[in-house]
């Protein structure tokens, strides 16, 4: 991995200058900023109220809305703030080993033997994970869907939230319900590796600096996922930093596209549009760990909203993200019907192989009469 | 492909003579036998009431049963008494420009650019076939559904099949409704190339002898049948006289059984079970085309019943041919949603690989993190 200080304004692209927001710090270490060989342009950035950000979310491609001003009454969500008023529930806070934060579904651990836990879960108040932050030692990742345990100011925040943004396009583009809200307190470095949702998101940043890579369903022969049964369902296999091109030799075309968001940006993430996303190092804020300085965070929320309603008509060729929803389809059924992924992997090699693998030569003509 | 003369003892196995039926001819040319290296046992060959004749059938086993009496009544049907008892309906007639009649879906054709029909069908009153037999000139097999138009005397004959012992059958295995009785008259070399149906089967002899080489489901990857949408569904692609091992590399493991039918014999196809099945040369009929002498023939019945219904727990791991089931099932989604082969097949191998072809790598071990 090339760890090059690279020009900020290829991140604040579409010449649009990234905006100073409502007083929030927007600085960024630029050389915490990932520079991929497959990092292949900029997610547009566009004022809320530029015709082509219905546009893009509409046709479910990614934009950073710079003034939605959706989570402005968030503004004050910091470490402090937050200690203060997330009240007294506990928040789900996860441990890593490394800087990569990858999602597992504990459910499913059991039926994998030999699965070890990339990250351990912990339940915690709040003010605990702000010690611990303090104590420096663990890199950790607070993610807690935020709900009625929150303090009297983050409700009235919360509420303040400009929710008839969000639901305008909830309405234009016929998505399902709002599904959660996440609040994400990350340290900076941190990373969640590559991976895909099945529900829309509003990514809204409110505190510090996440580059956002971003890559189209149609990469998905190019990112592997783990097996639809597996804990990590959705997330790549590849290691980003150390491909294995033998195991995953398609990595080696694929293509992404990326944006930093810093405060009061949002960011639109389409449905099963994989994303890494990485909490850059802040230059205002400590990026050191110590008892002194309070230690440096990100703070984002999700806005998941379900899928919109399939179409009576799918279109042939089928798009992208129809093609994965089949392809998903077909894994779970198998899952539910075979089983044993090796046999899964036997059946459907045996579907392939000299039957759908050289399609010019199945006709009749090939075969050989004798 | 070796045509050696064989010891005819290989055909009548578990030490059984094959009876002299009723004064039907039993001899066949023992050198239009084909011995193919794949061809490792013989089918038992029983006799009605041997409790194996239960035990085989239950366990979806083929089987010959050698006195059933089931088609007694049809022991007449030769190309002259059919030819003055079949009535004037058209019967399909199939010619061949080889040997080799590949069934094929007509209403697929159109769907494959570049198809080419492996055989052209006919409509015929059973006297033009006998005319066209008797000119010599072309390779033809008749097969129709036994119906309505056929004369009294052969509705006497169907009337008096034993009913109550295919009857008996149905019951103890839970099949389905009969669906058809389909009648074969095929000129002696005819060949129906490895195929299976979806349908369990009662392939009664009545006139000449077959070579009958069955495979058993789980040789389905052995096989590599064309594409479910294909014309030639459920047939295989391999030229087993001439077999393509680098299209086909897993031919070279198939593992087959045969068995010799003559008349009276009745052999059990079960369904899912691949089957080739041959007319052999008759020593004592004509086997030369000639307008003075009738041309040989071999006739057989076929008695197909719908499957039993899929038990309520499907046990793990899974037969084969439930297996066969699933994958074929796959396809057929797979057809409807994507439609186009090629993008099916490139669906397949986006699924597999680099997911499913390395299982003892698929765990969270793999993934280097840094």
């Amino acid at each position: 991995m090339e760890n090059i200080n690279i020009d900020k304004q290829r991140h604040v692209s579409n010449e649009i200058e990234m905006p100073l927001q409502n007083g929030f710090s927007n600085d960024f270490d630029e050389s915490s900023v990932k520079k991929y060989s497959f990092l292949k342009g900029s997610i547009p950035r566009l004022r809320d109220g530029d015709p082509d950000v219905d546009r893009l979310i509409s046709a479910n491609k990614p934009v950073v809305i710079t003034d939605s001003k959706l989570v402005q009454s968030a503004k004050d969500w910091n470490l402090e703030y937050l200690e203060k008023n997330m009240g007294n529930g506990k928040n789900f806070v996860f441990q890593s080993d490394t800087r990569k934060f990858m999602y597992h579904d504990e459910k499913r651990v059991t039926q994998w033997p030999g699965f070890r836990r990339p990250t351990r879960r912990y339940e915690m108040k709040f003010s605990n994970f702000v010690e611990m932050l303090q104590m420096g030692r663990e890199r950790l990742y607070l993610q807690q869907t935020l709900n009625d345990t929150v303090g009297p100011n983050m409700v009235r925040d919360f509420v303040k939230f400009r929710w008839e943004w969000c639901t305008r396009y909830q309405r234009l583009c016929r998505w399902g319900d709002l599904t959660s809200n996440l609040l994400l307190v990350g340290m900076e470095g941190n990373i969640t590796p590559g991976h895909f949702d099945e529900q829309e998101n509003f990514f809204a940043q409110i505190l510090g600096y996440k580059q956002c890579i971003l890559f189209p369903p149609d990469q998905f022969e190019c990112l592997y996922p783990f097996p639809v049964s597996h804990p990590c369902d959705r997330q790549s296999q590849v290691d980003f930093d150390n491909p294995d091109f033998t195991r995953f030799p398609k990595f080696q075309h694929v293509k992404a596209i990326e944006a930093i968001v810093g405060p009061g940006d949002v960011l639109y993430i389409p449905m099963y549009w994989w994303h890494n996303i990485e909490s850059l190092r802040s230059s205002t804020q400590s990026n050191t760990f110590s008892h002194e300085v309070p230690p440096s965070v990100t703070v984002s929320v999700n806005f998941w909203y379900k899928a919109a309603a399939i179409p009576d008509r799918i279109e042939r060729p089928l798009k992208a993200n129809h093609k994965v929803a089949v392809m998903r389809n077909i894994e779970k059924m198998l899952t539910e019907v075979v089983g044993d992924p090796e046999e899964i992997g036997n059946m459907l090699k045996t579907i392939t192989e000299g039957r759908y693998d050289h399609q010019q030569q199945i006709s009749y003509d090939t075969y050989h009469q004798s």
